[in-house]
């Protein structure tokens, strides 16, 4: 494989001319990506890598699309300060003090944002160049401009440049991988003041006095690493709880703790309209007669697809009442009720299923080697089953398989829950008030007890999850917990140990 | 079950006498239980869940053993002070300065030890507290002395107390729970003058200078807490890599990250002597005419079973080599060629095999069950195999399953190995230099790649592994680990997205 696509870029005509091209290479693509995010970067790469004449387009003057740039890894990024700001407080119960002048001092970490969001950026544009060279070593042809479907057939895809020119590329397969973008709420008088995760990672200075508006993981992320980093934070929720689409566990620890930790949380709340004033922001909600005053408000209400910009609805591919486009099992787009193209696929947040960047790399990947790899990769997809993901929340959340909710709907009275609460050995030497929780869910069904689910929420659970995902993936019954021999002392042992014995914890306090 | 307990416990002439007691109660016990660690309580615990008639006698005026009182749980303490003091190190990399007359200060945590040591001890103290409770809630009777097997037959155990004193139980079954001590080399001249790891938790105050000898976990947890903790640390080994009971990923791992950490590992060494001078310890050594001066030296060259205190070989039980009890799989002890005991058993640190609490532990409560439990339980007994366990280094090491060279010895060349090198996204923010790296090794077998053994060092390793362990417990497969979608951004899907890819890793620098 490797020697098929040296030999491919020193012999043919098509070698890349790198950074991003203006015109097609001769001769009919195999397959043209649009978008050149994860999705589309692990569907391009793989062709190619398999021989395929592939392309990429993209928009952004930079590859790597959402997670990279204004996503997964500067919250990550952002989420690690202020993990490392609750650590440098914590401190104190370990008696670690700063040596000044020989005498003890306050653990108040000060946050020098500017500065950090230069270093970040940075990173970040490491990173972009690492893409660049990467889909050149693979052999991608990567164009910079609008990429859109031109014809029913999926045959054609027009690229249209910043400076209003275009050109078109024929191609007989094509990729929709143009992902989406934060819903910003229009119809609330003033909602333009307010800015969104993009914005977010766009702030230079740190604001004094935040709103985010949103109850879903990206609102709760970046509600805590304001909070966490100095920010008077108040976080507007429209019901009485965060994270709604998680199991009740990581909603009711995760609301309580964000509420211990000085999030100001506004429960029942909707904006009204938004006002600028010589101060500030003015938010109005429907919850309270005087308004909040904020720096910054962040809506955190909602992704959209970039459906329409790709020309998904020119190649005749059907949406759903979000306009996420409908695909099935091979990632084909649907054509009518009982027909899927052929020729044409959409993958990652643009079909609205599981968002997350893992399960579009993979979706992507998967389908450069159904489409160009052996024989024996010839039905290869990916399964959406039991997808693991992690909240960055302070502490974080993990979560795979079903909610008790959903296990109780599918399978009624033959579902068992296991339980845990606890506080893990780290937190043994602080005051009572400020342990972080931690607390397990374990989902079972029937006499064989098989996992459907776990819900983790507590320090730790974002590296621990990993793991127990792929036993539960395989099939993991509680009995293949239970004979698990423990890890003393992690917090990951009480998985095993405490779904083993129920409130028989006989090591943590 | 629980009925049962509490009716024995209203209505019985067995009602324990809590705290320690000083002479049985009447009748025959079911079972006696020497050693109140971890395993020990274990057995006894479960044993008197199920109504059996059950004591267990400790010669430390506490409950716990090792683990809780100079092991695992103090060590993992000293660990989280020393995480956190490189945390504190960590925050100018994230522009997290401490506000100090508003004014950037330097980083430099200064450990209050001796106020610490108050703090954790009292900590230590609770858990010896809740272990007493334990046995009182469930009955099991609690005798202060040192417990012997003092018949052939194992039908008597003798408990002599601190005045001389001492006082025979009667009992069907007898566990020998006793565990083991720090071995302290005394071939050595001087040797007196160091201490073990015993002696660490007694220390008031942090020793400016440290010499820890051994190459074994304990002597890299130690001198790996010193160092973090700013005390000048040197390591001396007998041969250049640390933790060779380890796979070569660990050992060259944390050998040479100690060293980037600025421990003074010194290699090739034997201590020939100690002398105690006016200003410290002068360590002579083979490998230098310069002795090393140090304010404390500390023996970490492995452990000793506690077999001749507990009357084993009273019982007719066999030994290996190193005076550890041999035992079948029901933790029977071995009488001879072919026979094993019926009502003597030894488990725990005593019988030499997976020395670690959690097994311990779980070989208690099975043999517990099996005794005492119901029918579906009569064979219970603890499988061996594919034990994980995590050294608290810095960074942490995780380890399940066969090493490399362990696999090769045993499967030849149907042994495949795929490991991953990276730096976590943590460190992104770093100066190269003081980036911390990550190592992972998985190990599979044959055609269908069945995982034989999986090793992990690096941040997180310690709460990455017990979910692995379950898979790999499972008979897991590569494809079992490649089919998991990863969770981005975590340090754990490296063990999926890079096995699967191998060098091509697009998300990481």
């Amino acid at each position: 494989m490797s020697f098929t696509r040296v030999a491919r870029r020193f012999h043919s005509s098509s070698i890349p001319q790198m950074p991003p091209i203006n015109k097609p290479s001769p001769g009919i693509y195999d397959i043209v990506v649009i978008g050149g995010g994860s999705g589309g970067l692990g569907a391009a790469r793989r062709s190619a890598q398999y021989g395929a004449k592939a392309a990429i387009i993209e928009a952004q003057p930079k590859l790597g699309g959402t997670c990279v740039n204004v996503g997964c890894v500067p919250k990550k990024i952002m989420w690690h300060a202020a993990d490392l700001a609750h650590h440098v407080n914590h401190s104190r119960y370990y008696e670690l003090a700063q040596d000044v002048s020989e005498s003890y001092t306050p653990h108040k970490p000060r946050f020098a944002w500017s500065d950090f969001k230069q270093k970040r950026d940075a990173y970040i544009h490491r990173l972009n160049g690492i893409y660049d060279r990467n889909v050149e070593k693979d052999g991608v042809e990567y164009h910079h401009g609008w990429g859109a479907i031109n014809n029913h057939q999926g045959t054609s895809v027009s690229v249209k440049k910043d400076d209003g020119s275009s050109y078109e590329i024929p191609t007989k397969n094509v990729v929709i991988a143009v992902g989406g973008h934060p819903r910003i709420p229009y119809e609330i008088p003033g909602a333009h003041l307010g800015i969104t995760s993009d914005g977010f990672f766009e702030l230079e200075h740190q604001p004094r006095r935040v709103a985010v508006v949103g109850a879903g993981y990206i609102a709760v992320e970046l509600a805590g690493v304001l909070n966490s980093l100095g920010s008077e934070t108040s976080l507007l929720i429209r019901q009485d709880k965060v994270l709604r689409n998680f199991d009740s566990i990581i909603q009711d620890t995760v609301t309580s703790e964000s509420q211990r930790q000085g999030i100001n949380l506004v429960k029942h709340t909707n904006v009204k309209s938004i006002e600028k004033t010589s101060s500030g922001l003015l938010v109005h909600t429907d919850s309270s007669t005087n308004p909040l005053e904020v720096d910054c408000l962040l809506w955190a209400v909602g992704r959209e697809p970039e459906t329409d910009k790709a020309g998904a609805k020119v190649a005749g591919a059907q949406t759903d009442s979000k306009n996420n486009i409908l695909v099935n099992k091979y990632q084909s787009v649907q054509l009518d009720e009982n027909t899927y193209s052929k020729n044409v696929f959409a993958l990652g947040d643009v079909q609205g299923k599981a968002e997350l960047t893992p399960v579009a790399l993979a979706a992507g990947r998967r389908l450069g080697n159904r489409l160009y790899g052996p024989a024996e990769l010839k039905d290869d997809h990916l399964n959406y089953e039991n997808i693991p993901s992690v909240i960055f929340s302070h502490p974080p959340a993990g979560s795979v398989g079903l909610s008790e909710d959903d296990a109780r709907k599918q399978f009624g009275d033959s579902v068992k829950v296991y339980t845990s609460k606890f506080t893990s050995m780290y937190y043994s030497m602080f005051p009572q008030e400020e342990k972080e929780p931690s607390a397990f869910k374990l989902i079972v069904v029937g006499k064989e007890e098989k996992v459907v689910g776990l819900h983790l929420v507590g320090q730790g659970s974002d590296e621990m999850l990993q793991g127990f995902a792929v036993a539960i993936k395989m099939g993991a019954t509680k009995k293949d917990f239970d004979n698990t021999v423990a890890i003393h002392p992690t917090a990951a042992e009480e998985v095993p140990i405490s779904f083993m014995m129920q409130s028989r914890r006989p090591l943590r306090l």
